[in-house]
Order: C-alpha cells, then structure tokens, then sequence
C-alpha cells in the first residue's frame, strides 16, 4: 500500500490555512555561484520551524473524536515533536512527547511550551520508542509515527505541490533524508504533477541509513551530527520503496559541508537554518557540476537550530573563510610597544577583534613577550599581506591553524 | 512635486522580473505574542539583501544612453552602495561608490565584489558626500542619491503595491526610517490602494532626524547605532513632507529593542535581519497595545547584519534572556573537587558550557579557589534554581551580572 497524489491532494486542501503555504525564493547570489537557476522552499516560515507541521496536523485531523480525546503520544528528539506538540493544542488534543536525553534544552522547551507533556527518557531514540510505545499501550495515546505512516507522508506531500505549481519548469528537486517521510511525499506529488522533475535526496555521511538499505549494505554510524534532524538509523518501512522507485540519487555530506551550507543559507540569503536544512544546500554544492543551468528547488526543511550553536557556526565560518585570523606576534616587553604593534596593524588595514597577551606560558626570553591577535580580514591573501607587514616592521609572527577563534 | 502611484505603478512593472517579488509570511509565533494579525514582507531576500535593489534599478533604468555609458557615483554605508553596485554592474553601468571609513569590512567587500569601484573616504556620511559630489561633477557621473529622488522613491514604493495586493486587509504598516525613501513610496502606494491603510515610521532614538525635522526640533544624535542602516542624520527634502502628510506616528527605539527583535526574528522566525531591518518589530512589540487584533505588517527591510555581529548578538541574547547564566563558585581547592561540583550542577538539570578556575587574582584565601562557570538554563528562575542546589551542596555561589558571556 502506497500514498497516492489523491490523498496528497486532498492532505493539501484539509491542512491549508492552519500551515504556512511557504515561499519558494530565488536566490540570485547562490545561483550566480552554482551556476544553475537556484529556488529555495523555505519551510523554516512555518511555525514551529519545519516542515512537520504539515503531517503532523494531517494525520491530527484523521484521528477519530474518541482517540482526539484520549490523546496521542509521540517520540522526537526535535521538530516532530513540535509539530505534534503545537497542533494536538490548537485542535485540543493531549499530547505527550517521549524525547531522549540528548535532545537539545531549547527544543524539549519549545516543544513543553506549546503545551505537550514531555517525558525526558532513553539515551538514545529507540529506548525512547520503546517508551512512547509503553505509553500508547497503556493509556491508549494513538502513536504518531514522525514518517513511516501515510497520513504523514500525505501531509509532508503537499511541499512537492506548492512547488510544481510555483514553478513548472522545475527540473530537480533536492531533500533531505531522516526516515524517508518527506523526500517520499514530495516525490509523489511532484512527480504526479510533471514525471520528470528528478528528485534527490541527501544524507549525512555519519547517518547514511537510506542509501546502505537501499545497496543492502550495513550502514556505519558516527557518534553526532550537526544534522541532527536526520540523524535516523532506521529508515521507514512504507518510505523505502517509495524513495527505491522515485529517487534518482542520494548524495551524502559531512559535517563541514553542512557547516559551509548553515553559514552560506545565513550570509548569502539571510536565513536562520538547522544543519538538516541545509543538506539540500551541502549536496548541490558539491555536485553542482551535474546541474549546471538547471532550475533546482531545494527544501529548507527546518530552522531550529540552537541560537549558541548558530552563533558559533557562524563564528567558525569567519575563522574557516579566513575572515578572522589569529596572529602570534613575538614583542619585546616595553612600555609602548602594545600601541606601536597595534599601530601597524591598523595600518594595514585590519581591526583588532580580541589581543591576548601572553608571558606565563610561553617559550620565550623573559624580557619579550608573546602576544596573540584576532584580527579581521578579507581573505587569507590579506591576512598574509599582514603579517608580512608585521615582520618588516620587525616583529617575527605566524599565522595560527585556522581552528576556531574564541569571540 | 510629489511622487505619484502612476510613477510606482511604472516602477513595478520596469523593475519586475530583475528584483525579488519578497513574501509576505504570516508569522504565527510573533503574532501570538503580540496578540495581532502579524505578517512580515522579506526584502532580506533581495538579491544585496535589502529594498534598496528596487529604487536604485528604477534610476538606472532611467537614465539616458549617455550618462550609463559615463556611469555613476553614490555614497553610502552599506545597503544603497550594494544596490547600485548590483544593478549597475547587472546593465552594465560603471559604478563608483564612496564609502565612509567606518563602513563596516563586510559591506566594503561585497560592494566590491558587485564590480563597483570602492573609494573609501571620509570620516563621516557628510564627509565622503562631498567626495561623491565632487567625482560627480569632474567625471560627468550621474549621482545616485540613497533618498532624495523621486525614481528612488517610486522604486521603493512597489513595496507598498505588493504588500496590499497580498493583503488587501492590511490595517497598518510598519517602516524604518532612514531617509525617508522607503516609508514615502510604501506610504502612497499603499493608501493609493487602500486609503485608511496606517502607515507607522520608526527611527533609532539615537538618529532621531526625521521626528525632529517635523518637530522642528533640533535633533540629539548618539555615536553609533546597531540600525546602522538608518543612522542618517538628515532627512531628504523630498521625503520629509511626504512623511509629514501620510506618517501616522513615528516610534523611537533603541538599542537594546533593536537588539532583542534581531534575536526573536532570529529564533522565532528564521531569519537573519541587521537593526535597521529588525525596527518595525522592535517598535510593535514597544507599542502592541495599540494594534491588538489588527493586520499589521512590518517591513523586514534588509539583512546585511556583520556575521561576528550577528553571532554576538545571538549570544547577548541568551544571556539576557537568562538563558545562560554565569555562577561563581567557592571551591576548596583540592583534588577531586571539580569532579564533584560538576556533579552538581549536572544533577541540578543543566549544561556547563565553560568552566574557568582562577586562582591568581581572587581575594579568596590561599586553600580555596573560585570556578566560574557559564552554564545553560532555561530561564532565571532555573539559574536560582541551580544556586540554591550548590548552596545546599556546601559551595558558597553567586550568580554573575548578567553581561556577555564568552562564547
């Protein structure tokens, strides 16, 4: 049994006016520099911030009055959970949400904000299944899967339609790959629409579930990933086979790309992004080559990323771009030579973020110093023109591996 | 004379298909919140990041053969420099921009990567004008004025045309005022549509010129503002009556609110936004008494917020939200120790983000220590919380003024 693009289509209608019918962009800077026409579905303009809202108040809606009352129970470590949370309140449904204990602290708060009981438990998503599972037993809470349930897919399906009908001429879309939920509803629906648009879907090489059940092969799993919206071991039953027959190719990304993808999808286009949502972005830039004057939409998928971690990818984008660079500047240690160094290195045209002056624990004379400066540059051309600048004016310095500078 | 809807209607259609038509996004968050009907219009999403694309393409359209082939010369801080360095290099069009030295790094080097031809001078916006001026009449360039100029004006306004064509329900309008440009084409466009549609400006109350003008005050200003982008310290001739006739009230805010709706824009919203682009939400959530239960729209007019500033922001933000809290700790200083006091703070329900032991420059005696540690809450009452539980664990704790935590 499979989901059709009628129930896609009639998900469409019962879900419209309680979902934002978000836009889909084009942006001009990450076009010019991919080199394909580059539209973007920003789903982080929906309310809880991901596309989730979309199935979780379809499969809501579809639950009979005795099972709205008793209630529904669900397992997340983020955005399903907030889907779940903020409909089953609007439409007056208890709700109880298993998350594990590695959940951010923002998104358990959000998710307890909306109204929902949420039971912190299990180390890792599937003891909190187990739990969620308990829970559906015994108190009779209908199990809201986040993607292996048509409903659910019906309802994520209707993204595939805004897009077609907001841009006909798309060629290739690309989403991002937790359980499969997403990438098979749009797939369906745009593909009911026009039979060629290509999908491809992404996943992140640490949680390459899909793809290895797809080959047959044992996935290998790493601890964490940034992309902790699709960091799914298990693909869906019902997503499987609808992902083997509609999906053209699933790219994988690491963990700096994703990085990358969070600080361009903030710099370029000005847009708050998770790692997840960024995968579309991680994987067209690394294959861009394949779609070289083509129209792409990519789905944003979500944007609850937490604001400590966004600011310090941001912070360590600058330090990767070779926008800030930290110098180690070795200064006699006399009155006067602080405001001489920084003299310099003003005149060279940079600003002074953050001086460190060091004599504690440092290799040299007792009567010099060593001093380290986090300065801003343009480009890592410019941060080498300034240390040059440095060493003519007689103080030896070296640029420090560009590992993160602290802010 | 006066700019007419004839002349925006124009503007529209020259500059459609070469500007983003921006989305107006309901925002379900923000308008719970403040208890109104709240959209917000994207014109972060413009190619240079701000509205300033729409009024400088409509005056480059406009001049003749000649002078585009002389080419032009603006000045700017910022948004009006990347827009005519754009859409000057998009037809051709050889660009000059004068920027004032204190230009922010980041606006400079995507000025110039535009194509534009960057001179940096001057300390001041008054300062680098006259330069702008000069090279405008020795080389025969056409000066692109940020404000002054009706096709600037007409430009802007198609802002207004899209925003009642999405919402023909519109109660009130929401727009930062620098010199004027944007608000006086909203203004008209949007009561040429709908007459009774409230138009509401609002400036920093450290740039406070436009209220001022109208006054007929003298203005106060302060150093700096993070609305760098409406930081201008006299309002254009052509602009001011406009204002006068069609504002209904102009709010001040100031850098704290400025700063507080960049950081709930961000988390609640999804969206990069500098100050300037953040004011119509700083001045709502000052003044939502006043527009409970209406349609209101706020301008989000641009984006081009420094990525160190930004990221700094977020996380003054979750300070002063009390989001993360610093304690300093009274320890004995021996072994064992730290492995116990994280114990507690770990068993009290939250994270430490950074632990520093000093020893050398505190007045405690020479046997005990002091920790400090940066450790994540989700609000106030939680940081007490966590105080009082190592109170009782025996170390004697105080909670940290809540300025910026190293991040």
């Amino acid at each position: 049994m499979s989901v059709t693009i009628k129930e896609i289509e009639s998900a469409c209608e019962e879900i419209r006016g309680s979902v934002v019918r978000t836009p889909l962009v084009y942006s001009y800077r990450l076009s010019a520099r991919l080199g394909c026409n580059l539209y973007l579905k920003l789903e982080t303009q929906q309310a809880t911030g991901s596309f989730k809202d979309r199935g979780s108040l379809h499969k809501l809606l579809h639950l009979d009055e005795a099972q709205q009352k008793r209630g529904v129970v669900a397992m997340s470590a983020g955005n399903h959970a907030q889907g779940v949370a903020y409909h089953a309140a609007r439409l007056g449904i208890p709700a109880t949400v298993v998350m594990p204990t590695f959940a951010p602290f923002s998104k358990i708060e959000r998710t307890r904000s909306y109204g929902a009981q949420v039971i912190k438990h299990g180390d890792t998503l599937d003891a909190s299944a187990v739990v969620a599972r308990e829970l559906s037993e015994r108190d009779g809470l209908a199990f809201i899967s986040p993607y292996d349930d048509e409903r659910i897919i019906a309802g994520q399906g209707s993204i595939g339609l805004e897009i077609i009908e907001d841009l006909p001429e798309t060629d290739a879309i690309f989403v991002p790959i937790g359980g499969g939920g997403v990438i098979s509803g749009t797939a369906i629906a745009a593909q009911a629409r026009k039979r060629e648009v290509e999908v491809y879907g992404v996943e992140a090489d640490r949680y390459p579930s899909m793809i290895a059940a797809i080959r047959g092969e044992e996935p290998k799993f790493g601890e964490t990933t940034i992309a902790d919206g699709i960091a799914v071991k298990l693909p869906g039953k019902l997503t499987l086979p609808i992902v083997q027959e509609r999906v053209r190719e699933i790219f994988l990304c690491n963990e700096d790309e994703f990085e990358s993808a969070i600080a361009d999808l903030a710099e370029q286009q000005k847009l708050v992004v998770e790692g997840a949502g960024a995968a579309g972005l991680a994987a067209l830039t690394q294959n861009k080559e394949q779609f070289k004057g083509r129209n792409v939409v990519v789905v944003i998928c979500g944007g609850n990323i937490d604001s400590r971690m966004f600011a310090s990818v941001m912070s360590r984008f600058l330090v990767r771009s070779s926008r800030m660079v930290r110098l180690r500047i070795r200064i006699v240690d006399r009155p006067g030579e602080m405001s001489r160094l920084t003299g310099v290195i003003s005149a060279c045209g940079s600003n002074i973020l953050e001086l460190h002056h060091q004599r504690l624990f440092s290799d040299v004379p007792a009567k010099e110093a060593e001093v380290d400066a986090l300065i801003e540059t343009s480009d890592a051309a410019h941060g080498e023109t300034i240390r040059q600048g440095l060493q003519e004016a007689g103080y030896e310095t070296q640029i420090m591996e560009t590992t993160t500078g602290s802010i």
